[in-house]
């Protein structure tokens, strides 16, 4: 399969609106350190499945290919923004897979239009798209949100984000299924104050060190994450990245 | 007062995902017939005023001229989906003036950011922003919705926009006041049924002969109005005509 990163950023974004510090200045002047809502597209025998949905360009994407279908992680607006508009368009339902989160966001699930919201996936209950088995697994965070394991049949990947920590169940179903690649929420810089509901980069390593996937991509990346990286003052292991928005991986 | 019109499109915009008729076609060929969601910019005296704020730029619109404030018509996502993002940014707080509606919309009242909800407005008590007078009016709509009457000294602007005909205390403050200027819903085509939420052409040009302002600007247009307009079927009377994204009007 084949795994995009169309968004690596925070709710924010990079750059933040009105703000100066050093990660957005370089933004405003570097597309390439741009950060948009994050989210990912794997495409596997020219299918094409959206994790998450909170771009702003998301209905372009989608005339460039239609996706055969959308997975969310969770309702929160930095995930399914895009949708707010995609819904409206013309064609086939486009299923959309996600938590059981009877509110949602907004008025999506009362307007659905196009999309055809399947009921809320039961955690560790596989799911099947084309050559992939999905299995949704639950994360800590401010509202109802699955990661996902993600194999093709010889490659396992884990999709981890949003969350601070690891429920039990999920670290344990992971250190079993031995992912080779995890992509893992490291949203906040590390400071003294515990984070509420996203990772700091702390903990996803402490995280990802207790995994040992072969590879790692940190991501929902804030601007403060990103102006920390650049005092180089926190190099990171062997075989762990930041992501990048626009980054493709064969894998 | 410089009047500009951001987005002049209905909620699923111009191109239309996923639709081929002719207006989605010729949006997606030549930028100038694109329609982004319907939202304005007031300039008077060096100072922004936005109305609404769905346009999914928003944020970089803001950083190039931080507004003065933003003005909603009302809550649906089309009006306001841009401020999802713009709220976790960065600087002084930016006042947000519009109707009472306790749910709003998403989570954008229990997490505001650097949003200031001002309490909601009330009907014809006008509100005085630098050298505007706004006085909110009233609208036929799925969710409390007002227009605005925009008065700079010299020039008077009614915004009516998400509205189905007029509730009749605004039709009445408006025959008194009497606009120079009208911009207004004409969101579909005309059709043997009657529309529920929004104007059809000739319930905004029925509306726009009793008012009889010098100017209209039709806005809010789906793609099958501009379509059936792209027959020439309905030539428009004088001083009414489509607005288009980006048209500046010094009034
Ligand atoms: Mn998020
Ligand atoms: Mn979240
Ligand atoms: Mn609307
Ligand atoms: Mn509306
Ligand atoms: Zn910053
Ligand atoms: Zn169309």
């Amino acid at each position: 399969m084949k795994l995009r990163f169309a968004g690596t950023g925070d709710s924010a974004q990079v750059p933040c609106f009105g703000c100066d510090c050093p990660a957005c200045q370089r933004a405003r002047l570097l597309t390439c350190h741009r950060r948009g809502p994050c989210a990912g597209e794997i495409e596997l025998d020219g299918e094409l499945i959206l994790i998450d949905a909170g771009r702003m360009d998301l209905a372009e994407r989608c005339e460039r290919q239609r996706p055969a279908a959308i997975l969310l992680t969770h309702y929160h607006a930095d995930h399914v923004q895009g949708l707010l508009h995609l819904r409206w368009g013309r064609g086939e339902a486009i299923p959309v897979y996600g938590p059981k989160d009877a509110q949602g966001c907004a008025d999506l699930h009362k307007n659905p239009g196009i999309l055809d919201f399947r009921p809320g996936l039961k955690p560790f209950r596989p799911l099947t798209l084309g050559g992939l088995t999905l299995t949704p697994l639950p994360l800590n965070h401010s509202k109802p949100t699955l990661g996902y394991a993600i194999e093709d049949g010889a490659q396992r990947i884990a999709w981890l984000c949003d969350t601070v920590g690891l429920p039990g169940a999920t670290e344990r179903f992971l250190s079993e299924w031995q992912p080779h690649g995890v992509v893992i929420d490291a949203t906040h810089p590390d400071s003294s104050d515990t984070p509420r509901n996203h990772n700091n980069l702390a903990m996803a390593l402490e995280i990802i060190e207790r995994l040992d996937p072969a590879r790692t991509w940190l991501t929902h990346i804030s601007h403060e994450l990103d102006a920390s990286m650049m005092t180089g003052s926190s190099p990171l292991p062997v075989g762990v990245e930041l992501a990048a928005d626009g980054l493709e991986i064969l894998v």
